[in-house]
């Protein structure tokens, strides 16, 4: 399962009560959060995702709306009393701005906190079954997007040909890896006479903030669902480019070079108070678009 | 005219929809702002505070409940195109931090943002109408209360009186602030005999973050409006007392020896849905008790 919830879908002014970047990405039985604006720990009291469920954090860069609600998390963590270890992968300089605001807060951690630097290069973090990389966006200061990817899913029993076969239910777990079964006068029992081949493994890609870049369009490619930030609508490309950020046409253009499925927008600038036209653009170019909005979960 | 809004009543923790500590004092046609919590900046667009109103901000310590929206609100004061210059009053660490959150986002505030130590000591700013200052409470880090205080009102001038006495419009400024008239033949006329008292100047103390402590009566004695802190129920004396907060009876006592006129509690914990039995307990101790409501303004 590969799911993405939406805390916070716009850009760096809060207005509108719409909230500054922070989503939630559910793989299978783990939760990732992805950027943690002002706010984002009210945000999951709100949509009530569990802030003990969340092992790893992901952020993006330092540009305040990104970040500026992860210590009140990590403190709020502490408070509740948590134990299990908490990951953070972020621009290297967030650790020493944690480790200021712990000092001077007199606060130690009641569990253990590990930073693991973005510079040091895109493999994050991964298991037998997905794996998350990062990779390099253009934005004003150094910026990443990421990747959650499923590796490896288990091959399709097919429970009534097993016990045909009179294959054991012990054996089903290794016959969902791929293994074939030897039967008690040696003939074998080939896997894929009781099993289907395995769901192609879903991806997921969050853009971040990130100028116009033909080259992200590399890094996302194939995604089933695309997070693209359209800050603007179509007629401020200028004052897109001039910020490092991306109109509608801009964004869905990149979803229909890359070839993924669907495309997720947002970020949207405090300026616009109302949505509809941001998707309206958005589809004139790319019609699987959907708005990204606050407390709704995008199954991939 | 001076009041207080609250924006945020509660402890560490947001919880119940209740937030991390933040208020705005309203002194004539100034607004102050007394610590800042997370999502402040969204509770002043709730309610309606202008930010561009504020250009003085004071934080009691560092503790993240009462300084974590800080940095949000002055990184979107500049977005906003704010030019007009910033007083923080804070603990001297904040400045640091604050200046390493802005280096790593690569930003200049387009304003001016000046940083007073509350270590420098306790008349922070005034003018001739009002002063304000901090004192020393007794907290688990360094941290300050703040009172505010109307120094000088002008004399109440009665028109019909002054005209008796053949004085012109042109003096009845200098009458409302004590002066005295020499008539076109010499003679004296006493200011007493056309104008009557100022009102008494109006004094607000912020308790802040603090353990039980007499000395605090010391601070805020005679105020017309006491915020003091109570973190929890008259039973829970014994955590109060080791993570060096107050209970309800506790808040209350200090509002009894130091002979304030009305107590505000607030510094709600987490650990409690309702609020009703905040009320009731200090009632029993200082009848004149309200509980700190946000988005309610309190007149002085």
């Amino acid at each position: 399962m590969l799911a993405v919830t939406i805390l916070g879908n716009n850009s760096a002014l809060p207005a509108f009560d719409r909230h500054p970047t922070a989503q939630v990405v559910t793989l299978d039985e783990f939760l990732f959060l992805v950027d943690c604006g002002e706010g984002t720990q009210m945000q999951m009291a709100k949509y009530k995702i569990r802030r003990s469920r969340i092992q790893h954090i992901f952020i993006s860069h330092l540009h305040g709306d990104h970040y500026f609600g992860l210590i009140g998390l990590i403190t709020s963590m502490g408070l509740l009393g948590r134990e299990t270890a908490l990951h953070l992968y972020a621009p290297a300089a967030l650790e020493a701005l944690i480790r200021l605001q712990l000092d001077v807060a007199n606060t130690t951690l009641p569990y253990p906190l590990h930073f693991h630097a973005l510079e040091d290069g895109p493999l994050l973090v991964g298991n037998d079954r997905f794996r998350i990389n990062s990779f390099p966006v253009n934005h004003r200061i150094p910026c990443w997007g990421f990747r959650f990817e499923q590796v490896k899913a288990p091959r399709r029993l097919n429970p009534e040909k097993a016990r045909a076969h009179a294959i054991p239910s012990s054996f089903y777990d290794r016959l969902k890896w791929g293994e074939n079964y030897i039967g008690k006068t040696g003939e074998v029992i080939q896997n894929d006479w009781v099993t289907e081949p395995a769901p192609k493994g879903k991806v997921y890609a969050y853009s971040a903030d990130t100028c116009y870049n033909e080259e992200l369009a590399m890094h996302v490619a194939g995604a089933d669902l695309l997070y693209h930030e359209t800050t603007y609508l179509k007629d401020l490309a200028d004052r897109a480019a001039m910020r490092f950020h991306c109109t509608t046409h801009q964004a869905a253009g990149i979803a229909q070079k890359a070839g993924v499925g669907r495309l997720l927008i947002g970020h949207f600038s405090s300026k616009y108070d109302r949505l509809d036209q941001f998707e309206t653009e958005a589809r004139e170019v790319f019609p699987n678009t959907s708005l990204a909005i606050e407390g709704v979960s995008y199954r991939v």
